[in-house]
C-alpha cells in the first residue's frame, strides 16, 4: 500500500510514471534493454532524450532563444556555476531569504563580490522582503533569487524589479507547479528531486546570449554551460535514467492539463491545508501569508512536544515525512505536483481530530 | 525478449537486479513509496546507502585509511577535480593512453603543469607503454593513468612504477572486474555507468590524508573531496536511485562468489573471443597481445564496409551495440561483469558462420 509522502525532496512521484518505469524495466518497448542499459548514443536513447526536452518544452512554453541544459550536482554545484559563467564583472546581487540563497551567496564570494541585497534573516526567513526599490548595484552581472524556499515555506509571488539587471532563479522546488513567463529570467535552473524527479539532475533554463566562453579563469569544461548547449547535454555520459524518468513526468503533466491546471490544482490543495491552519487553535502557520509557498507548507504547535508527538502520530496514521527541516524543527506538508487533493483532505481531517484529542 | 547487449556503457546490468528494482519500484519493502521518493535524511534510506557502502567496501577490500566517496559528474568532472585537490605543487605527471587520459591531461593544463610521461599515440593507443622507467618529474603531485582504455581495448595488467609518487587511477571501464589492493592508489574512481550502475554516480576511493582543505583556489564547494568525506557524500541531495542500484550489483557480486570468481568469469569470457579472432582469417583483434582488456574487446576485418555489414548483420541476430567507438570505427564487444558466457558463445558461433559466407 502506499503512502502519503509529504517528503520535501526526493519525493512523491506519480504512480502512473512508476508503474510505467517498473513495467519497462527489463525491456523497454521491445529493445531488450533497460533504459538504464541503453547507450546514451542510440537511436533509441536519443529519442528518450529529445522527447524529453520537447516535453518541457512545450509545458514551459520556452522561447527559442533558450537553452534547456541537463545538468549534475545539484543546486549545490549551480551556486558556483551561476558565478563562473554570469559573474563577468566579479559582481552580483542576492536575495537572502533562506539557507539555500545563502548558500548561493557565499559560493559567489569564492568568485567575486557578492552583495546581499536584501534579507528576511531577521524574522527567520518566514516572508519575501518589498522588492519595489531594491538597492540594485550598478555594476551587477546579475541579481539572484531562491523563489521557492523549502524550508521556510515562502514563495515569490512576483518578482523582483532588477532595474535592468539578469535575474537568476533557483526554482528547485517550485519547478513545473505553475506556469512562468520564462522571458522574464536571464537563467533559471532547478534540482529535479523535488517536483519533477530521481535526485542526480538539474535542469537549466538558460538565455542564448549568455552562453559563451568567456567564463572566469580555471572554470572545468564540465562547469561551463557552453559545454552543455553545444553538445546537447552529452558532452560526457548524461544521467540517462534520470532523464528518462523526469521525461515520464513531463508527459503526465501533460495529460493532466499542463502547468495552468497544476496551478489551479497546487492552490486548491494549498489552500486546504492553510484554511485549516488559519482557524486552528493548535497549529500556527509559520509563514507570513503574502508570502506562503504552494509547494511547502510550514507549521508549528509552538511547543516542541507536541510537534514531536504529532509527527509520531501521523506517521504512524500513514503521513510520512511531516516533520520540519532539522534547522527549523516544526512540521512541514510538501504537496508537490504529485499529492493528490485526497492527500490534503485526509490529513486535515487527521489534524482536526488529532487537535481534538491534545487540547484539552 | 532480452538481447545480448555489448554497449560500452550505459551497459548490461544483472537481469536479478533489474528485477528486483522492477518489483519495489512502487513500495520499496512495505514502506508505501519508491525508493525514488525517499527523503535521502530518511533512516530507510540511510540503511541503503550504508549497506552499499559497507559492501564495496567488502568487496574491493577497501583499507580502512581510504573514504569511499559518491559523487555526480561522471569521469569528465574528475578530469577537473583531481588537480583541483591533488596538485599541491600544480605539477602532475599522465601516461597517455587514449582518449579519456588524454581529456584528463587536457583538464590538468587549467590547473598548473601537466606532463605527458609516455604515450601510446603512435600506434593508434593499440598497446600500453612500458612502465619500467618512466620519466616521473621530481616535484610531480601525482601519476596519473586511465587504467582500462574502453574505446581502444587495452588494459595495464601491471601499475607503473610512481618512483615514490601517488598513483592517481581512473577505473571506470574495470571497476569491480577483477580484485585490486586498493592500498597502491593513491586515488581511484570511476563512473558506475560501464560495469556497475546507471549513468550519474562515480565513485572514488581516496587516501584519507589527501582529504584537506588546501585545495587550489576557486575549487567550488561540490568539487572539494572534503566535502563529500566530511559529509557521508550527503552534503546535497546524492543520486539516490543510482546508488541503490549499484548497491544492488554488489549484493549481486557478493552472491556470484565476489571479484576473485568476476575475474575468473571475465578471463574466461575474454579467451573465448580472443581466441576465435587469434585462428580467425576475417576479422583480427586491434590492441596489442599483451595489452589487451577483459572488459572491452576490439577488433576490424581491416575493411570498412564489411566491418559496416557485420554490424548490421550481427544487430539483426540480436547482438546489439557491437559497433566501435566513433572515434576509431570498427567493432568492439564490451563484455562487462553482466555479460554472460553465453553470450560470447554465441557471438562467436555467429562471427564464424558470417567469416564462412563472407569469405569466398
Amino acid at each position: 500500500m502506499r503512502v502519503y509522502n509529504f517528503s520535501a525532496g526526493p519525493a512523491v512521484l506519480p504512480e502512473e510514471v512508476l508503474k510505467e518505469a517498473a513495467a519497462e524495466m527489463l525491456d523497454y518497448r521491445g529493445c531488450g534493454m533497460s533504459v538504464m542499459e541503453m547507450s546514451h548514443r542510440s537511436k533509441m536513447y536519443q529519442n528518450i532524450f529529445d522527447e524529453a526536452e520537447a516535453d518541457i518544452r512545450e509545458l514551459m512554453n520556452i522561447p527559442d532563444n533558450y537553452k534547456v541544459l541537463f545538468m549534475q550536482g545539484g543546486a549545490s554545484l549551480q551556486f558556483a556555476m551561476v558565478p563562473m559563467n554570469l559573474m563577468k564583472n566579479r559582481v552580483a546581487d542576492y536575495l537572502l531569504t533562506g539557507q539555500f540563497s545563502k548558500k548561493a551567496y557565499q559560493e559567489a564570494k569564492i568568485f567575486g563580490q557578492a552583495n546581499a541585497i536584501a534579507s528576511s534573516a531577521d524574522k527567520a526567513f518566514s516572508y519575501i522582503p518589498d522588492l519595489t526599490d531594491l538597492p540594485v548595484s550598478e555594476n551587477a552581472d546579475y541579481v539572484y533569487i531562491c523563489e521557492n524556499n523549502t524550508i521556510y515555506g515562502t514563495k515569490f509571488h512576483e518578482l523582483p524589479d532588477t532595474k535592468g539587471k539578469d535575474l537568476v532563479a533557483d526554482v528547485s522546488s517550485c519547478f513545473l507547479s505553475e506556469p512562468v513567463d520564462v522571458s522574464r529570467y536571464a537563467y533559471m535552473y532547478g534540482g529535479v528531486q523535488k517536483n519533477v524527479g530521481p535526485a542526480g539532475l538539474v535542469i537549466g533554463i538558460l538565455r542564448e546570449d549568455l552562453i559563451t566562453n568567456d567564463v572566469l579563469p580555471g572554470t572545468p569544461t564540465m562547469l561551463k554551460y557552453k559545454t552543455y548547449a553545444d553538445n546537447g547535454s552529452m558532452y560526457n555520459t548524461p544521467p540517462c535514467y534520470n532523464i528518462y524518468i523526469c521525461g515520464k513526468v513531463f508527459k503526465w503533466l501533460k495529460a493532466m492539463g499542463g502547468l495552468k491546471e497544476m496551478q489551479r490544482r497546487n492552490i486548491e490543495k494549498a489552500q486546504i491545508l492553510y484554511d485549516f491552519l488559519d482557524q486552528s487553535k493548535l497549529f500556527k502557520g509559520t509563514a507570513e501569508k503574502a508570502s506562503r509557498s504552494i509547494m511547502n507548507v510550514t507549521f508549528v504547535t509552538g511547543n516542541d512536544e507536541m510537534d514531536a508527538k504529532f509527527v509520531a502520530a501521523s506517521k504512524a496514521a500513514g503521513f510520512e515525512n511531516l516533520k520540519g527541516h532539522r534547522s527549523v524543527g516544526g512540521m512541514r506538508a510538501s504537496i508537490y505536483n504529485a499529492m493528490p487533493k485526497q492527500g490534503l483532505v485526509d490529513l486535515v481531517d487527521f489534524m482536526d481530530k488529532f487537535e481534538k484529542e491534545n487540547l484539552a
